[in-house]
C-alpha cells in the first residue's frame, strides 16, 4: 500500500531549516519512501490533499507520568513536600490498573490532540499503559520505575516486576513499543538497588531512565548523605555504561555536565514542570553550547498541568532568553530540535523517527497555517515556535496510520474516556 | 433588550475563588443587571443557552502595539539593538495608514479569537486604530506613543497629533474607547518633552502610558545620562500627579517599586515580550507583596510573537515560581486577576468591566471545559491557568454584543483580513 501525502509544506528536521515549499512525501509499508516537489510525484494507490498544511515530525514527549492525568488540577500552588506527602502519595497509594487504564487513556487522547506521537512513560501496572499503547497506535518508550526504599521483600518484587514488564513489552505492537530500566532517583533508591536495576539493564540490553537533579534541596540532601554530588555518584555505580536518559538535570554543575557529555547521556527538559513546582531552570544555553542536546518531557500532568509539548518549546526557547537575558539563546529551531530530534535520540530511536527521511518511520503532524495568528508567513519555524499552538494540529500519523485527522481522533474514544476518568477518579477519592 | 444567558458556570472574579455552578445572567442595554441561580432566572427576550460552558471576563491586555502583527516572525532570536535599527525602525517608517489598518485588522482578529476583551495600543496612524476598534466592537485604550528624538518641529507635530487623537475619539465607540497620553519611553524622550506631555494630559484630564525600564543597558544608560534612576525621573517630572501606566518594569528596584506604590501607578507585565527580547524577568512576587497589582500585556507580535493573553497568564504563573524556586509565588487565581480585574485597573476601566458583577458593562468570554486536557475537574481556576488555551474559548462579548459564537467571528471578516495583511505588507517589504 503506497499512500501519497500531497501539496504540503515540509518541516524534516534534518540539517535544512527551510521547508520544503509544495511538496509530497510518499508512504509504502510504515515508512517514508519519497520526498520530492509535486510535480515529481510518484504513482501511488491512495492520495490524501493536506491543502498546503505544514508538515512535521511528530513530537516526543521524553518523559512523563501518563496516568497522572487523572491528578491533574487536584492540587496546586503548593509546597513540593506538603504536595507530595499530603496529596500526591496518599491517593496514588490508592489507584489500581483501572486508574491507570483511563488515566493513560485521557492522556493518550490529549497527546494525540497536542501531536505527539511518540512518549516515554515511567509509572506503576505498566501493562495497562502499554495495552493503551498497543490499541491508541501511539509509539511510546516504557518502564516500571521503582522505588526501593522499602523492605528487600519489596524491592525484590518490584525490580522482578519492572524486568519481566521490559521482557513481555520490548518490540511488541508492531516495534512500537520499546522499554527502559527505570531506578526512580538517587533520592529514593540506595545504592545496592541502583546496581542491581543496572545489572537487570544490561542482562536486558536496554536504557535506564532516572530522574536527577530537580531540585536544589534534593541535591544538597544527596551531598550530605553521600559525600558526592549525584552525577557523579551515578557514575561510580556503573549507571552510565548502559545508554541512560536522565529527567530534569535542573541543577547541575558544569564539571557534572562534563561527566554526562563524556557518557552521551541524554537529557529530558521539563520546564513547564520545573517551573510550576518552582524547583528552577536547568542550565539548557550551557548544555547546548557543550554539545549535549536536551530533549523535551511534560512531567506528569499534575505538575504541568499538561502534556502539550508545544508548550514545551514555547518554555525552552522563551525562559532561557529571559533567564540568561540573552535574545539568542535557545534559537527557535533548536527549540524545535529538542521536540522532535533530540527527542528521538534520548529515547535511542532516532535510526527510525525524530526527522522525516527517507526509511524512517512515518511519524509526523501537520497544522494548518492559515489562521490570523500565523500571518504574515515571513518565517515559519518562527511561526512553529513562537506563536502556533496545539489547536493548529490538523493530523496525527504514526507508522503511516492516522490517529487524527482534521482533528478528529481515530484509534479512541473521547467522549467514553472523558466519563471514564470521572468515574475511576471517584472510585479513589478522598 | 434583555438577553439572559443560561446553563453556565461563572467565574465573576470578585473575591469568590469558586465559581458559580448552574448560573444564569442577564443582559440588559450593555450591562450585567443580573446573576444568580438558573432556577431563580428573570424573564427575558431572549435565551443563549450555553451549554456548561464556563464563563468569566474578558482578558484585558494592557500594553501593545497592535499594527506590529504585520512583523510577526520577520525577524527574531536577534540582539535587541540589531533587531530595532536593521529590522523593526527601517520598515516601520514606511508603514502608512494602510499597513496600520490592516496590521490592526489582523491583531483584532487574533485578539478576539483569544477571548481579548479589552487592549490597549500606543501606536502611529493611531485614527486607523480607532476606526477598526469601532467597526469590530472591542473596546480600547488607545494612545498616539510620541517619539522626542527629532527636531523642535517634529516634537511639536507629534505632540500636536497625540493630543487631537486623544480628544477626537475620547469617549467614542458608545464609550468602548478611550485616550491617554503618551511620551513613548524616558529614553526617548528629553525630560522637557515629558513634561510637556504631561501638561497636555493634564488639560484633557487624561492617564500617562509610558515604557519603563525594560532592559537593564536602557537603565543603566539612563542613570549614566541623568545620575538617577527612571522611577525617580520620572517622578521628578510630575509624570505619576497624571494617573499612569508604565509598561514592563523589569529592571525596578525596591525602592522604585515604593514609589510606583505611592502614587498608584499601575504596571502591565509582558512576560512573553520580555523573555523572548531577553530582557529579564519583572520582580512581580514582589510588586504584589508589596500590595501592586500588575495587569498583564502582550505587547507587539514582532516580540512576542502573539497577542495571546491566556499565555501570558499561563507565563505569569510559571516563570515566577522557577525564578525564585517558590512554587506558592502567583497563585493561579492572582494570575487570572493579572489577565482581568487587575487589567481593568490599569487601564482606569475598573468601574466599568474586569470582573463580572451587576452593573458592569457586559464583557465576557466562555470556554468548553469538555476537552481531554480539562479533565478531571477538580479545580476549574486551575485548569483554566495550568492547562486550557484560547483554542478552547468559544465565545466573545463585549457590550452584551457577540464578536465570536462558537468560535465564528461576527464583526470582522477575516478571509479579508487574512488577504489584505499579505498584500500590504508586500507593498512596503524590503
Ligand atoms: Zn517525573
Ligand atoms: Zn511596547
Amino acid at each position: 500500500m503506497k499512500r501519497l501525502f500531497t501539496h504540503t509544506r515540509i518541516l524534516t528536521m534534518t540539517a535544512e531549516e527551510e521547508p520544503l515549499e509544495a511538496h509530497a512525501m510518499l508512504v509504502e509499508d510504515q515508512r517514508i519512501a519519497w520526498i520530492g516537489p509535486m510535480e515529481e510525484a510518484p504513482i501511488a494507490d491512495e492520495i490524501v490533499d493536506l491543502q498546503g498544511r505544514l508538515m512535521l515530525p511528530g513530537w516526543v514527549n521524553t518523559h512523563g507520568h501518563a496516568a497522572m492525568t487523572l491528578l491533574r488540577s487536584f492540587a496546586d500552588d503548593l509546597p513540593l513536600q506538603t504536595w507530595l506527602e499530603q496529596y500526591m502519595w496518599p491517593i496514588e497509594a490508592r489507584f489500581g490498573a483501572e486508574q491507570v487504564h483511563w488515566g493513560t487513556q485521557l492522556a493518550v487522547a490529549e497527546m494525540i490532540r497536542c501531536g505527539t506521537t511518540c512518549f516515554t512513560d515511567m509509572y506503576d501496572h505498566m501493562d495497562e499503559v502499554a495495552k493503551v499503547v498497543e490499541t491508541s497506535g501511539l509509539r511510546a518508550s516504557l518502564c516500571r520505575g521503582v522505588i526501593g526504599l522499602g523492605s528487600q521483600e519489596e524491592r525484590d518484587w518490584k525490580r522482578k516486576e519492572a524486568v519481566q514488564f521490559a521482557k513481555d513489552w520490548h518490540g511488541q505492537a508492531d516495534g512500537r513499543i520499546t522499554t527502559m530500566m527505570s531506578p526512580h532517583a538517587p533520592y529514593t533508591c540506595p545504592p545496592d538497588y541502583i546496581e542491581e536495576i543496572v545489572t537487570e539493564a544490561t542482562r536486558l540490553n536496554l536504557p535506564i531512565h532516572i530522574h536527577l537533579s530537580e531540585t536544589k534541596g534534593e541535591v544538597q540532601r544527596h551531598v550530605d548523605t553521600y559525600g558526592i554530588r549525584p552525577v557523579k555518584h551515578l557514575e561510580v555505580l556503573g549507571v552510565f555504561k548502559r545508554p541512560t536518559l536522565v529527567a530534569h538535570a535542573v541543577h547541575v554543575t558544569e564539571e557534572e555536565l562534563e561527566i554526562l557529555l563524556q557518557y552521551d547521556v541524554k537529557i529530558s527538559h521539563n520546564p513547564g514542570s520545573n517551573l510550576k513546582l518552582g524547583s528552577g531552570i536547568a542550565p539548557i544555553p550551557l548544555m547546548l553550547a557543550k554539545g549535549l542536546r536536551p530533549s523535551l518531557g511534560t512531567d506528569g500532568a499534575a505538575s504541568n498541568n499538561n502534556l502539550d509539548i508545544m508548550e514545551e518549546v514555547r518554555l525552552a526557547s522563551l525562559i532561557h532568553k529571559g533567564n540568561t537575558q540573552d535574545p539568542e539563546a535557545v534559537p527557535a529551531f533548536t527549540a524545535l530540535k529538542m521536540g522532535t530530534c533530540y527527542g528521538a535520540e534520548a529515547l535511542f530511536l532516532d535510526q527510525e523517527i525524530g526527522t522525516l527521511e527517507v526509511g524512517k518511520k512515518a511519524d509526523f503532524i501537520t497544522l494548518d497555517m492559515n489562521r490570523p495568528h500565523l500571518r504574515p508567513m515571513h518565517d515559519l519555524v518562527s511561526l512553529l515556535v513562537y506563536s502556533a499552538s496545539r489547536a493548529d494540529i490538523q493530523d496525527v500519523y504514526v507508522d503511516g496510520r492516522a490517529l487524527m485527522r482534521n482533528q478528529e481522533l481515530l484509534t479512541i474514544d473521547e467522549e467514553r474516556i472523558l466519563f471514564e476518568t470521572d468515574r475511576t477518579f471517584q472510585a479513589v477519592a478522598p
